[in-house]
């Protein structure tokens, strides 16, 4: 006591989590808007990544869509990898196969009105894109914010790196959390959004109004898996304004970007140069991940391995605050009272007198 | 083959699902209304009741009203005991002790429209008694029919006797198997609602507008717990049409509840004299009850024992509808499918070469 400790090397690392929908495979958008940020806070704090396959289902509950989802879930775990997740410091994990997290969801839902869900705008917008009028949006869709706010509290996650269009749903959580800690006890350390701080990449294609993002859902990506040659050929779709929109996401040096964008639009640059910098500065990008995914497909039962851990792993932290969560609200000590009456039961019988 | 099986006695019954939120003590009314015929059917049907602590929290989820739980679930497994509940015919559970049903919850949100729910009188009704106006009211209130399709469907259950204005409910139930059979595959039967069958009994009290239904938000109940001399004493607040129609409910032969109110209402039948009546009735029908219920008082752990064998039950039945319903959505093969390649590699890994 008489001297204070070394900082120690120990001391937990705040937990972030994020994650992704396994509807297809991951693209360029994501590398430089999420992938390269979870890479470099794989150091500073302990990642949870979920393939949040139960979150398909609210707007895509079919049979059908289900039935892709093994092959969606295994291409996104080889994404993660090949991009630099280090599964010996990032737990990547399935949402369905932690079952903790269904309890969590149903009871959070008891604390969370209606109406602060209707009112947002991301889930409309989630609606309008699956084609689901509002007459027929399922209560799963509604409850979409729920579940993830489940997901995070689970992990007992402080920060949270979302895409813009997610903020909201990561307030959601931090207002349950709060809501808990207030009723019941203080469980929850209180989530933090962090809105990716790249600008959106467009997507590939002639310029044009339609398509200013790059998302699986237009069909107009750079997939981290595409060959080299499939990548060139995209990038030399580019012209105009999201020719330069590439150039500036792409090259580190802002100043170089800065002289790059205003040499192409004053006609400087022609697409055809601009096409051939923006290839070389891609490759520059996607070889490594090429390499490290050639590396890891060749390694047999490697990605499932992974997934299978990482679940194992995020179900024992989602089973821990579980218990917290259940005795924190009472519900723990009602079954308990009855496990401990039925015990003392069951001892008595075996006494002979 | 060659000649036909007599008629089994091994053939399996149709399972029924009802029960109680364990909201305080049970009453006459319950006793009329459904605790009768839950006895009655213990033979024909294959019965869960289900103590729904997890419905309590759709309205009540705050610590003080579930520190309330212990004592009132135990209150209630003694009442279902006291009227002849037989636990080695009938499966007695905590809802909240049975996990699957979480995770089949969550499930079955997906395929319903929440505008279904929001047009349902019977949630804006709950809301109405608890006093949450339609902003505040929670997700998991407008989820109440959900979670209760949940705890019929994971029971595969086909008979729900409920109080009248809980029909609406299991049409929820039976909407979600259908559309729920038609996706995936055919999981589950369709459940019937059976409405109650006996007239509403009023409160106790003197005759009035208010208080026309026993219950126990109204506070003019009469306990099945209760003791002969309160009984008799709350029977003989009764008057007018209120008094009349418990004569009707309680005398079992309708030619002389007739007559009798026929008698009263002419003045021929005195308050007082009916009240003596009234009494000797009602406690032809209590006086059982008081007699199981001390024994089972007597037993020491015995109640909570029953509570605790049965929802180690529900949980087995509801754990194999739940493997039933991964497996038909594809949610089931997703995760086996990793867990088999990833065991053939750690066995692959074993061999020396």
């Amino acid at each position: 006591m008489s001297e204070r400790s070394e900082p120690s090397t120990t001391a937990p690392k705040a937990r972030l989590l994020t994650g992704d929908r396994p509807t297809g495979p991951l693209h360029l958008g994501h590398l430089l808007g999420s992938l390269q940020s979870r890479v470099a806070m794989q150091d500073s704090h302990e990642c949870f990544l979920i393939v949040a396959d139960l979150h398909t289902l609210t707007t895509r509950p079919e049979r059908e869509r289900i039935a892709e989802l093994p092959r969606n879930v295994r291409a996104i775990v080889l994404d993660l990898l090949s991009v630099g997740i280090d599964p010996s410091k990032s737990t990547i994990y399935l949402q369905s196969g932690v079952p903790a997290v269904y309890d969590l969801a149903i009871l959070l839902q008891m604390l969370i009105p209606a109406s602060h869900l209707r009112s947002l705008a991301s889930i409309a917008q989630m609606a309008k894109i699956a084609g689901v009028d509002d007459e027929r949006m399922s209560l799963g869709l509604l409850g979409y914010p729920v579940l993830q706010a489940a997901d995070i509290l689970m992990a007992r996650a402080q920060l949270i790196p979302v895409g813009g269009d997610n903020l909201a749903h990561v307030e959601i959580a931090r207002e349950v959390a709060q809501l808990f800690n207030e009723m019941y006890a203080d469980v929850f350390p209180l989530p933090e959004g962090q809105a990716s701080r790249v600008p959106m990449l467009p997507g590939i294609g002639p310029d044009g109004p339609a398509a200013s993002k790059m998302s699986k859902s237009a069909g107009n990506t750079i997939n981290l898996g595409d060959p080299a040659e499939v990548v060139a050929q995209k990038l030399r779709t580019l012209s105009g304004s999201r020719l330069r929109a590439f150039i500036d996401a792409l090259f580190d040096d802002p100043a170089q970007a800065e002289a790059m964008s205003a040499e192409h639009r004053a006609g400087q640059l022609s697409d055809a140069a601009a096409h051939e910098q923006l290839i070389q500065a891609t490759e520059a990008l996607l070889a490594p991940l090429r390499e490290r995914r050639a590396a890891f497909e060749a390694d047999d039962g490697l990605i499932e391995e992974i997934l299978v851990d990482g679940t194992i792993r995020a179900r024992e932290v989602a089973y821990a605050t579980l218990q917290q969560v259940r005795e924190a609200m009472g519900l723990e000590p009602l079954w308990k009272g009855l496990i401990d009456v039925a015990e003392r039961r069951a001892l008595a019988r075996k006494k002979p007198y």
